[in-house]
This record gives structure tokens, C-alpha cells and sequence, in this order.
């Protein structure tokens, strides 16, 4: 439910107007759909709290007629990206990016090949990998993502996503992205929504990928963020380096500072799914008017994963969803999405067939 | 001259053309407009090589039948703000915010009252304050930016910003945005280029008033920034506080990094006036395809001001122009505007009359 705003059912009219703003593209929302979905901007959301809350939302804020109207450049979204928009587990992709370039790291510095944290990655021994501490983990990201210019890291990450598969369903990471999810960025944008990525992960990382997975431009990412040097290379032309100085850790309390930092303006819309994004939706929640604060809750083990250790599900350390999370989700009125319930699709390659649920 | 681009004159239509893009807003250039202005979207500056190359530029960068498109995502635009968009002189407009917020700062701390260098600033000594070391501005900068809410900060200089008056005109500071440049704003985003501000100056401040005076929004400044700290008000509410922490003195070589931290594309075009944009004109030209490097020398101490100490202008702490940026510029091929000789009207105030040198 939005705050100070019951989502009392959406006008036929409101939804098909929508939808005639929406960009002619050839995505699978628009491919798929007959003459009775044209009408539907969040297809693969089954009715319900869920779905009529984003609807609502976006009717009332784009109601010049109301006051909870949102003036077109206050119109803000921000999304958390690992568990949220795409798949996190059983690690995130950036995390597997990392670790899969360290024998080219070892290659270019033999000297790291007997030195841990680096033995062990090479070892490929899962349970002595998954035993690093934080610092040994910082050690493997400071050597794979920095020390390169801008541009040599662009082109590894590049060729690394367009190749790299996950392990359970062999396909790119990149067709791992939320069918649901997105279907909202679309409906925001078509009402004039900014749609931002706000992610723990690396900026640079997601900003090689964002702009064809999720339509989102780099300068809309705000991320974890090193900083770079400039300087001129042997052709005596400028060069941007990737060094290991942490300038955003934009997590829990660094999302809203990120946020701050990259953008200037409080979000009117926010999605997140585990304890890194309490802060986020808090500071969205706080301001004035209309506001969407949304967590998604992993709880669909056969279609993807089920986590917590929120309501009784597993607990995790990759996009961990406390009770307590959850209960403050629901005294404040933020919106518990469940992928098992609110979800009849899931991935985009899943087709159309799986609406069980609706 | 915009490189691997001679701006051999531009046809009669494609400039119609653009001008019927013009978003129709009751703006200078199109309110004092006649028939014989509208063709031209930059009525203020005088025939010669520094309008054809903007305007060359443009044309060659929006032609898709040439090889030096630039697909409209890519079209990035910095501006810096100080001496470029706006008056710098005889100080920066952020420097004296600061040193006349100092009362209210010493009234709410008074043990500052006898320290220096607060003492120096209450006396009003203007040649003692302008012999202050950088160490004891940074002190002035820290007491008067930081240790309020992101909110409270914004409130205050939003109020200084709409009563304070330059001493010159006697006019407020916002008044005195150069016609020209505010044209050439207008003439590229209505070509599709996101126009952004990337100033030495402090961005929390700029962005009050930047969409209000230029018509950009406060994500697409990239200024000085400083970090904040999340937390919570007495009220409970969620509140972020500005902290004396430098995140980014995005001046100098701290421009390129900071559009990479910010934007995280290389810009097509960039303007500055002083030798703090040097790194940002060197990063913006070194991309492929058509670019425009521009850099305004202000050379007209009647209308405005002549400071240089190139090309024999006075020398000058306050947005320098040095011999060595003059001559780094010819040879490089960037195009340095004459505020004398290029721009027949400087102020909006001016109304239309001064096109003596057209």
C-alpha cells in the first residue's frame, strides 16, 4: 500500500493511456501480448497487494489533478540490482566475475600464484573459497577490478558477461534479470520515472551491461565506486586508472549517501530485497507525498531460490532478508513482494506458458 | 575547429531544422526573436569561427547519414560553471556565500568569534581577507558547508542565492549567466546532448539553483563534493548530514574523474575558461569522432571582465587563463572564444541593442 494513499482500483482508461506511452519496442512484454494484455503494464505480476500497489502508485502520482501528483522532474526510482532485478545466488555475479579472472591476474603477476588469498582460488576448492575473510575477498577484488585503465577494464568485462553462464540454468547472467522487475522499470519510465540502479556492487561493473539488460544508461548507476587517476599514456593521450581507494561503499547506510552524492533528489520509488537496502527505502519512505518502498522475499525454491531468514526460510549471507526487516516492512507499510505468489513468470525465456498462479 | 571537421558552412534547412526542434519554452532567445533571428539558435554571438564551429559541431554530430553521428545516448555535454557560464569575478560566488554566512555560523558557535580566521572575515578588512592561506578558507568552507542537514544546507543558500547581489550590478548573482553560453545550452539539449555542469564548485550548492538558472537538474551537476552521514533525527526520521570529508575536488585533473565517478561516459563537447578545465578539454578530445573543445577568454573589461595573464590580459587568481592553456589550445585545435569579439550581448538584461560588433 502506498503511504497515505489507498490504491482504490485504476481506471481502464488510466491503464490504457499507459500503455500508449510506452516506447515501441520490440521487448517481451509487447511481444507476447494479445489484445487482452496490451491493457496490462505488469503482465507477469499475478493480481494482488503487490501488483495494485505499483499501479496505484504511478496513477496517483501522475494525476495532474490530485495532490499527490509528482511533479515530471521529481519522478525518481531507485532499484537494488543483486536479488532484486537479477539473480544473486549462490553468489554474486560480480563476486564470480572476480574470482574467474584471477588466473589471468596470476598470469600477469606471477608472484600472487603462491600467495593466498590467490592459492586457494586456484586450488578451486569451493569450501576453503567460501571460508575467505572479508579482507582476503578485498585483497581478490582490489587486484582484479583496479590497476587497469577505464577502458581496458570495460573491454574484460565486456567479453566476460557476453561469455560467462550460470551454473544452475547454463545460461548468461544477463537472462537471469526479473521478468516482473523488468516490466516495473518500463511502466516507471513510461510515466516519466528516472529509473536508477542503486547497488552494492561495483559501478563501473554494472555500468558495462546496464544499458542493454535493463535500458538504463551508465550515469543512471550508482554503485560501490573506487576512485581513478588521470594521467597520459605512452601516445601521450589521457588515461583514466582504476585505483584501489574506496570512494562509495554503497551499501546499507551508503545507498541513501550514494544516493545524495550521484543523484541530489529523495527517490519517490524504492526496490530492494535484503538489510543492504533498509536504509534506501527508509530514506524514500521519509519524504513527502506519494511513495513506493518494495522488498522482494525469495521464497520460491523451485523457480529460483528461497532465503531469508525471514518467515522461516533459510538463512543466507548473500541478500539476507532478516525478520527483523520484515516486521519493519510491515509496520511502516513498506510492500513484501513474493516471488512465489506475486510472480507467474519469473524469467523472460520461461514464455508465457507458467501462469499457473494467476 | 572541431576536430577531423573543418565547419564549412552550414545549409539554410539544417538549421531551420533545428531551430523547429527548439522545445517551446518563453525563453530569451526565442521571446526576442523576429523572423530573421529564429533560423539562427544563437542570436548572441557575432558571425565568425566560434559560432561555426558550435554550430558545426551540432550539424555534423546529428547528420545519421554521416560517419560522424553521434548516437543520441552518447551525447554528453560538460560545462564548467565559474568564468564559463557564469561571472567568477571579482570572486567565485560560492566563496562569498561563505564568507557572509560566517556571522550566522559565529552567532550559533560563538567561540569562534575571536579565532581566526573568523576574526579576520568580521572585521570586514577586505585586504586582510584576501591575503587568507588556503588552509584558513578551507577552515571557512568546512564551518559554513558542512555540519547542517543536506535539507538545512539547501534551505539556506537557496535564501542567500535569492537575496544576494553582485556588487558590480548590483543584480542578483543569478542574473549574471552569460546570454551567449545559455543559448548554447538551449541549442544542444534540443539536439539531443545532456548538458551537465562540472564545476570546481561545491555541487550540493549549485544544484539549488541550477535547473531554476540553466535548466539542469540536479543529478547532471558534477562539482566538488563532500560526504555526508546517514542517519537519524529526533524525530526518528531518517536525515543525511553534511560531513567536513572530501570526497572528490573535482577541479583540474579531479574533472575527468569526477565525469567518470558521475557520468561514466567520455563527453563529445566541453567548455571551461581557465586552467582548471585543461584535464577536461585534454579527456573530452581525445575521443573518437567529432568534438568540440571550447574555452572562453575574458577579454572585455568594459562589459565584463579581462583577466588572463594570457595573451598579455592581467593576471589573475580567480579563474586563471594562463599563456600556456592560450598556446596549448591553438595547437591542439580547441577554439577560444573572445568575450569581446564573439559575443554581441553578454548579460539577458541587456535586452538586444548591443550588437554593435555583429
Amino acid at each position: 500500500m502506498t503511504r497515505k494513499l489507498r490504491s482504490s482500483g485504476i481506471s481502464r482508461r488510466a491503464v490504457l493511456s499507459t500503455v500508449a506511452a510506452l516506447p515501441i519496442l520490440s521487448t517481451p512484454v509487447l511481444r507476447t501480448s494479445g489484445l487482452a494484455q496490451t491493457s496490462d503494464p505488469l503482465p507477469s505480476w499475478n493480481n494482488g497487494v503487490a501488483k495494485e500497489t505499483i499501479i496505484g502508485f504511478v496513477q496517483a502520482s501522475v494525476d495532474r489533478s490530485s495532490r499527490t501528483f509528482v511533479p515530471p522532474e521529481a519522478r525518481i526510482a531507485t532499484f537494488d540490482q543483486d536479488g532484486t532485478l537479477w539473480v544473486e545466488h549462490p553468489m554474486y555475479t560480480q563476486v564470480m566475475y572476480c574470482l574467474e579472472r584471477v588466473p589471468m591476474v596470476v598470469k600477469e603477476k606471477p608472484q600472487l600464484r603462491e600467495r593466498q588469498p590467490f592459492k586457494t582460488i586456484l586450488s578451486g576448492d569451493r569450501e576453503a573459497i567460501a571460508k575467505l575473510s572479508l579482507h582476503e575477498l578485498e585483497e581478490v577484488l582490489f587486484a582484479t577490478l583496479t590497476g587497469m585503465t577505464v577502458e581496458q577494464f570495460n573491454a574484460e568485462a565486456k567479453a566476460w558477461i557476453q561469455s560467462a553462464k550460470h551454473p544452475r540454468w547454463d545460461k548468461p547472467y544477463t537472462d537471469l534479470t526479473y521478468q516482473p522487475m523488468q516490466e516495473v522499470l518500463r511502466y516507471l519510465r513510461a510515466n516519466g520515472y528516472e529509473t536508477y540502479i542503486v547497488t552494492g556492487g561495483g559501478q563501473d561493473f554494472v555500468r558495462v551491461y546496464s544499458e542493454q539488460v535493463y535500458g538504463i544508461p551508465p550515469e543512471q548507476i550508482v554503485g560501490t565506486a573506487g576512485g581513478t587517476t588521470f594521467g597520459y599514456g605512452k601516445d601521450g593521450n589521457p588515461t583514466l586508472t582504476k585505483e584501489p581507494k574506496l570512494l562509495l561503499n554503497d551499501d546499507n547506510a551508503g545507498k541513501p549517501e550514494g544516493i545524495h552524492l550521484m543523484i541530489g533528489r529523495r527517490p519517490y520509488a524504492s526496490f530492494g530485497n535484503s538489510t543492504g537496502d533498509r536504509q534506501m527505502l527508509e530514506y524514500t519512505w521519509a519524504g513527502d507525498g506519494p511513495r513506493l518502498a518494495m522488498l522482494v522475499l525469495h521464497d520460491d525454491a523451485k523457480r529460483e531460490y528461497a532465503y531469508g531468514p525471514a518467515q522461516g526460510l533459510a538463512d543466507s549471507k548473500v541478500g539476507t532478508f532478516t525478520q527483523a526487516l520484515y516486521d519493519e516492512a510491515k509496520e511502516r507499510g513498506w510492500t513484501v513482494i513474493s516471488m512465489k505468489d506475486d510472480w507467474n513468470r519469473i524469467f523472460a525465456f520461461e514464455g508465457t506458458g507458467s501462469r499457473a498462479l494467476q
